[in-house]
C-alpha cells in the first residue's frame, strides 16, 4: 500500500519507476523502451522536476494508444564520419536512442577530442538536462539542442515559428555532480503561461504578444498569439541556431514542419536532436594543466557573491532527499497512472 | 589626396588597409601580422562596423608601443587530437593565429565531421563574426566564443565577474553570404554605456546595476557598478558557458584572471578563444537530403513575417556599397592614424 497524505500520494523512486514502466509495457512499449523512459521519468521526479515526471506518463501512453509512437521501436546506430554518429529512433521515444547514442558519442569524443550525435525521428517528452548531464558524468563537456512545437515569434515578427527550443550545456566536476543548464530560447515555458491562465494571473512583461503582435499580459491572448524569445533578438538568435542544428543540419524537421506533421494528440511532434561532446583532456597541450580544478576557481568566485547559485543546484538539493524520503504526486494523477498500468 | 567632407574623411577600402598596415608595421608589427590585422580592420569598415574599424587602430598600436603585445609574434599550430587543433598566438594579435587556425580547423572538420580549435595567448581586439563567417564561407557551420574584461555580474550577484563574452554562430548558404550572429552575453556592449554617458542619456532598463546592486539608468553609476547579462539568468548561463569554453577548457584564463593580469593600457587583455566547425555533409546519412536548401525554407518563413530580418543583413547591405563608395571616418581619427603611420 502506498502512503497517502491528504490529496497527495507518497511514492519511493522505485515505485515511480515501477509505475511508469508497467504503464508503458501494458500499452505496447517493449521492456527496453519502457525501462529507458521510466529511467527518464524517475530522474525527473528524483530532481523535483515535476513537469517532466509522472505528470507526463499519461501523455507518453496516449501517444502509444493513438498509434503515433512505435512502442517497440528498435533504435539504429550508425557512424556518419569519424567524429559523427547518428541514431535513428525509428519513430520511438527519445530515451533509449539517447542512451545508445550517448555511449557512442562519448567513445568518439574520447578518440577524436570532439564529436557530434544526430538523433532522428524521435519523440522527446523529457527535459533536456539528462543527456547533457550524462555526458558530463562521463567526464565530457556536453551540449544538447532540440526543437519543439511552433510557439515563438522570430525577432521582429508576430507569428509563431520557432519552438521553445531549449539548449543544454554541462561541465564535469570532480567528486560533485556536473554544472548543467537547460534553458528554453523563449522567455517562458508554454506550461508557465497555461498555469497563469488557470490561476487567473497576469503574465510578466516580455513573455508574449497577442495575435496582432501587441505586447500582452493576458495569458489567454498570449496562447492565441505568440511567445517571445528571452532577452529580445538575442534569444531569437539562439532559437534560430537550435532550429538549424536540430533541424536542417541533421536532415530533420524544423519546429514549424514538425508541428504541421503532428497528429495533434497533445504530445510532442516527431523531430530531431543534436548533441556535441568534448573531451577536456584533448583540448590542452601537455596535459599538466588541470582544467576541472581551474573551473572550480570560477565557481568559487560566483558563489562568493551573495545571492548567486550555480545552475542545477536546486535539482541537486532535491536529489539529496528524494532517494530516502520519496516523492509525492496528486492522488488524481496516481489513480490515473494506476489505471493506465492496468 | 584623400577626399574630405566637412569633418569627415572619405577613404577607399584599399586606403583603409594601407593606413592600418603602415601604422602597424611602423610600430613594430611584422608585415604578416600587420597584413592580417589590417584585413580585420578593413572588413569591419567594409561592413559598417565602425567600432571595430580604424577606430581601434590607435589601441592596436598603443599595445605595441607599450610592449604589451609582441608585434612580430609567430603563431604556432599544433594538433591536440584527431579533431582538435591549437594555435599558440605567442603573445600576438588574434588575426593571424585565427587565419592559420581556421584553415586547419576546416580541414579537420571535413575529415572528421566536427572539429575544434583552441587559440591561446592572444589579444582579440576585433568583432567575433569574422571567424564564424569565414568558417561558413568554407561551407561549414561555425561557432566562436571569446572572453573579455570582467564587467558583468553573475546571475543574482552584484559584482563584475564575467566578460561581455560574445558568442558567434554562422550557417553557410549557397550563392549568398552566410547567416551569422555575433552577440555579447551582456545586455549591452560596454561602449554603448560609455556613449550614453558622453551624450548624457539615461540607460534602458536591465542594462546595469550600481555598486550596491540596485538597478540603475545612470551610465556613470553603471560603469562603476556592473553590467547585466541579457535576458536575466539565461544570458548569465551563456556568459558562464563562454568562460568555461574559452577559459578552463582550453587551459586559458577566465575574464577575471585576464583582467587582473592585464597592464590596463586600455586594450583587451591576453586570453583564449574557442571555435568549433561542423561539416553539414557529414551529418546526414545517404546525403540525398539538401540541408542548405532546407534551411532556406526556414529563412523564407522568417522573412515572410513583416518586421523581421536575418542576422548580419545590415552588414551585408553595407558590404554592397563600401567597395565602390568607400567609407568615412572623423578627420581627427584620420589625422591620428596618419601620424601613427609616421
Amino acid at each position: 500500500m502506498v502512503k497517502q497524505e491528504g490529496d497527495l500520494v507518497c511514492l519511493s523512486l522505485d515505485e515511480v519507476h515501477g509505475l511508469a514502466s508497467k504503464g508503458l509495457t501494458q500499452n505496447g512499449a517493449s521492456s527496453e523502451q519502457a525501462r529507458s523512459v521510466a529511467d527518464t521519468i524517475t530522474s525527473a521526479e528524483r530532481d523535483g522536476c515535476k513537469s517532466h515526471g509522472l505528470f507526463r506518463l499519461p501523455g507518453y501512453i496516449g501517444s502509444l494508444k493513438s498509434g503515433k509512437i512505435t512502442g517497440d521501436a528498435v533504435p539504429v546506430l550508425s557512424e556518419l564520419a569519424p567524429a559523427v554518429v547518428r541514431v535513428d529512433a525509428a519513430n520511438g521515444f527519445s530515451s533509449l536512442p539517447l542512451e545508445i547514442g550517448i555511449t557512442a558519442l562519448a567513445e568518439k569524443a574520447r578518440e577524436q577530442g570532439i564529436a557530434a550525435l544526430a538523433v532522428n525521428n524521435s519523440y522527446h517528452f523529457a527535459a533536456l538536462w539528462p543527456e547533457a548531464e550524462r555526458l558530463a558524468e562521463l567526464g565530457l563537456v556536453g551540449f544538447a539542442f532540440v526543437t519543439a512545437k511552433s510557439y515563438v515569434a522570430p525577432a521582429g515578427g508576430i507569428k509563431p515559428l520557432y519552438g521553445t527550443n531549449p539548449m543544454a550545456f554541462a561541465w564535469p566536476r570532480e567528486g560533485k555532480p556536473p554544472i548543467v543548464f537547460d534553458q528554453a530560447s523563449s522567455a517562458s515555458a508554454r506550461g508557465e503561461i497555461m498555469i497563469h491562465e488557470r490561476d487567473g494571473k497576469p503574465l510578466p512583461e516580455r513573455w508574449a504578444i497577442d495575435k496582432e503582435g501587441n505586447p500582452t499580459n493576458d495569458p489567454t491572448k498570449a496562447l492565441a498569439g505568440a511567445q517571445l524569445p528571452f532577452g529580445g533578438y538575442k534569444g531569437g538568435s539562439i532559437a534560430l541556431m537550435v532550429e538549424l542544428l536540430a533541424g536542417a543540419l541533421i536532415g530533420d524537421m524544423f519546429s514549424f514542419e514538425a508541428t504541421a506533421n503532428d497528429t495533434r494528440d497533445g504530445g510532442p511532434p516527431k523531430r530531431g536532436e543534436f548533441l556535441m561532446a568534448i573531451d577536456p583532456s584533448k583540448c590542452v597541450s601537455g596535459g599538466g594543466f588541470s582544467q576541472l580544478a581551474h573551473a572550480e576557481t570560477l565557481f568559487g568566485e560566483i558563489l562568493g557573491q551573495e545571492g548567486t547559485r550555480l545552475p542545477s543546484d536546486r535539482r541537486y538539493e532535491s536529489r539529496k532527499i528524494t532517494p530516502t524520503e520519496g516523492i509525492t504526486i496528486p492522488k488524481s494523477l496516481y489513480d490515473e497512472c494506476v489505471e493506465l498500468a492496468g
